[in-house]
């Protein structure tokens, strides 16, 4: 089983200590959770296992990246089962701190990120963006990784780190894992077991327009408008879809699309399904799906 | 003479090479300036001196904490001059980067500080804490410090520090230290290079203000209100003072006092002498001066 924290002191000088006497080339591997673990997860542990010494997960559902009317009471929360699966995938350090022992007080720092903060998510879940990167930055600092890894489930989440790690020059290399996505194509999430049986079919209209807008985009359409288009037809004549926030497609840069879009540009669209808000997010490439 | 370094990977592996080499109770003591300096900065390198193995201090002008109308251009940069005092002062490194080196880009990142960001100094400079914040983190992630000092001078950039500290569990101990004064009273500052001959003696007013409303806190006043009158009008029957920013007491979290002041609350005073801005401070105290 992996070793247990709870307090910011302890894990850190655990890690230190550990650091100190196993010299210059070694290294830390760190992975940010909220818990409620699942596959894509488990991908980002493998990864950080792959690449590094030490191996560190963290799980803390952060009230500060919840809005007052979103899901932080009933947001999913299993530590035993976390840290079994954690064991299992031979994890090393598991931190997983209180909110007193992460929020003493109600912290007063404000991070934005220009052109990231402010858009897609950042409009529907105001303030969202700056909970995140203060809790990624303080569990940064608390942990020391070399390494750290986000999935790209959560794009604009990763966007605005790696951001934040090159305005800061944060000592931090941030991998990118891709979104696993279960057999019928959802893009896992611990938000998933909201979903209702029989809502799941709807669910999967997400994944599916993605096939859709992949098979346009190869085909010679390259209209921005277009391919939002289909998708947004696609997805909203299934049942239970209450309300798509947003579909739209940006560039590496993170800088929306109107006009013309080419590969490597990714479309990112937030669909409600019932009671349940899911984000998903495509690549487009002119591989074959 | 201290090694100078102009890269930020070149001072970063020099500092964690010298780290490994050493053995983990090696500490170092950081001294972030913007050049031209003068003994107020030697008190912090004393300082540093005194609690680290080794010392680094910063030489950088950071664009992005002056406004658009600011002093930014005329601000006193003399490097061979700062080079020759921090050999005299057994300084080990010196870290000036270029804009190019911090900022290949323009930073996106916006940091604030609630009820400190927004207000005093914060008011007459926007912006100004946002820059400060941004190039003291990143310096902070380049040179890893572990004890970081900052004059009490600049009072507000102070309490933004720790406060950035605090929130984000920054492993650097803050260290802050006392103004120094020429022996007339004038509180040390690069930009008192700025002030003519004649109008020094104004300049004298905001110290000697300072001396006044002390001998009226001890004799019993109390009343913020009759305190920063009384420095107002001491201030402002002096030539040469051409406008006064603001006179305003805080607490020791930085709370703006309104009604009874007492010992430990902070007088903070922004001042016109000609086309020069000066800032300076005074802690309220039964002490006598």
């Amino acid at each position: 089983m992996p070793t247990l924290f709870r307090k910011i002191k302890e894990v850190k000088n655990f890690i230190r200590g550990l650091r100190a006497s196993a010299g210059n080339s070694f290294s830390v591997g760190f992975v940010p959770t909220m818990g409620y673990l699942h596959e894509g997860h488990m991908e980002l542990i493998k990864k950080s296992k792959l690449q590094n010494d030490l191996t560190v997960v963290s799980i803390y559902v952060n009230p500060l990246q919840f809005g007052p009317e979103e899901d932080y009471e009933r947001y999913p929360r299993d530590l035993e089962r976390d840290l079994a699966m954690c064991g299992e995938a031979g994890v090393d350090v598991v931190f997983a701190p209180t909110d007193e022992e992460m929020y003493p007080e109600t912290p007063k720092v404000k991070i934005e990120v220009e052109g990231i903060s402010n858009v897609l998510e950042g409009v529907f879940r105001p303030g969202h963006f700056s909970g995140v990167a203060l809790v990624v930055l303080k569990l940064f600092n608390i942990i020391q990784p070399d390494r750290a890894y986000f999935g790209e489930k959560d794009f604009q989440q990763l966007k605005l780190i790696q951001r934040l790690v090159k305005d800061l020059s944060y000592p931090v290399e941030i991998v990118p894992v891709p979104t696993v996505r279960d057999k019928d194509g959802l893009a896992l999430s611990s938000r998933n077991t909201y979903l209702k049986e029989y809502e799941r079919e709807s669910a999967l209209s997400i994944y599916r327009s993605f096939l859709i807008a992949q098979k346009l985009f190869r085909a010679g359409n390259t209209s921005a408008n277009t391919l939002k288009e289909a998708i947004k037809e696609y997805i909203s004549k299934h049942p239970h879809v209450r309300k798509i926030d947003y579909v739209e497609i940006v560039d590496e840069d993170f800088n929306i699309k109107e006009g013309e879009v080419s590969e490597g540009d990714r479309i990112l669209v937030a669909v409600w399904i019932g009671n349940t808000r899911l984000i998903d997010n495509w690549r487009l490439s002119y591989e074959e799906v």
